[in-house]
């Protein structure tokens, strides 16, 4: 199957550079597609100076989500959830920001027994603000990270022809 | 748009022949679309004498969801959560049962502050069992039931599109 | 520290006589003290031939928790929550029924990635009926039962203080 | 009953001085009794120059938090959930932070829909710093401010004792 998808990720790491980031880009690339065009979002670096991030770049931001088919969301897991980073973020986001677009967390947590509750709190912030999640998170461990090329391909062969007919389906919805 | 998918419906108000029961048939006739199949399984009936269902009726029920494309799941709001009954039935599913399958919640809450609560609970519950939950729930007060018709055709203008898409999506991955 | 609690415990495996209900029963045990009146539910029992429990006996379970001074509440973490026969059994509960009442969740996981998913779901339906959950639960994996005394004296020791003070400012609150 | 506890508030409202700040602060005077030391942390003015607080000032709201026996930890509804900014300041928390501490939610929501949201998604978070949670938090509607005496004074006389007891508590098992 062939495809390209704009892909905008927003990456809530306050380490900037983070493989959490990597991780997402990695995830953003594959569901892409050849020739789609992506933007990334350090949030990090976004909120380096304060917690109002400057205007233009918030807004640029904000941009690349509403044209963005697919909002890929990536967190390492903190404190048993997703970052505070990545919330302040969501919450300056308008009111039903999200709607029209499908959304892909991506987690990774220290250990096992953290898997889960990163994704488990941000599905209902994401279907708040208006997002579709069609799709499982790909939510790793650390000590994963060595071999993501194989879990990625293993999550997308299981999801990805959801994840595009989720997609088309909300763009055709939206048009 | 014209579709067709076989949806089946389960039901875990512990009241027989609940309102619960009759909205998420009605919800299941507007995904169904005209001369769909459906099937239904009131869990106040199935399981009336004992927490061992007959084998019989499990397995059939377990057989009609296999074939479903959409899978409708009802509960009233109880305790802060979905109720035992429902859960009772999810937990007695084989691993990975609804892989493939789409679901869609029907939540009936007697007040405005219970009305995402079993939302949030469940939608995990039936991620854990493979299910796909492209779309928001149906989630409604017990005084909004008078203008049901209405609630539905507001639920299927926003979501029957990318349900639709999901459920095809989903029958191609597994073909 | 000397001390003397009604403890009950309620305990939700479909599997009767479960390790579950095993593990309940010795932190109640411990909570209690020496001499202290227990009662233990072992709901696989109660609702053996049907959802609607004989009234005798879920009137005699009800009359238990009304009179107990910590309820300890066994469930295993089935499909990344608890029991679905647990929330059966609370579902039936009036209003408000452990307002006054202590409640300690004991939760045993097959893995270390569900390790807390029950008690998460848990705690929210427990408070949502008036209880104190002044203490973190025992949450075991399946694996640590041959250690049980271990883990029993770990809990034991880190938070049986706070259980017992916040036990006796609930008698003394509903004094 | 006289008492008087060392109480510590946190705020995680973006906006300074809001009335997430007025209502906690209230709850905190409350909880501590006369003559009892507070402190009080708007984290709107700790991240007013920066997701890197100023040293100083972080060093000095966690040397509070260390020596507070109970938490006050105040919140906007946002997004069906606790704020980024909250999350941010926890997130900096060292492990186990919160050993020892009694913590209290307050939290505020624009709509009956909303209530119960941010509370649920904090507890866990407040649970996994290892703070004990012994007493509901107190959850109030935007439009419920204008009677917060009337709402104070319930909540204390419900849950006071308890949280005395469990403060109490805690002081002994760390002593």
């Amino acid at each position: 199957m062939t495809h390209s998808f704009a892909v905008t990720t927003v990456v809530g790491n306050p380490k900037r550079l983070s493989r959490t980031l990597t991780t997402a880009e990695a995830l953003a690339a594959a569901v892409a597609g050849p020739g789609a065009g992506t933007a990334s979002f350090d949030l990090a670096e976004l909120y380096r100076d304060g917690i109002e991030p400057p205007h233009g770049g918030f807004e640029h931001a904000l941009d690349r989500i509403r044209a963005a088919q697919v909002l890929v969301v990536g967190t390492p897991v903190y404190k048993a959830a997703y970052t505070g980073l990545l919330k302040l973020f969501l919450d300056q986001l308008p009111p039903a920001a999200l709607e029209g677009t499908v959304a892909v967390p991506v987690t990774i947590a220290a250990s096992a027994e953290h898997r889960h509750l990163a994704d488990l709190q941000l599905r209902p912030v994401l279907a708040e603000l208006g997002a579709s999640l069609p799709v499982p998170s790909l939510a790793l461990r650390e000590d994963e990270l060595p071999e993501l090329d194989a879990h990625l391909a293993k999550w997308t062969g299981a999801h990805l022809p959801a994840l595009a007919a989720a997609a088309r389906a909300a763009e055709g919805a939206a048009a």
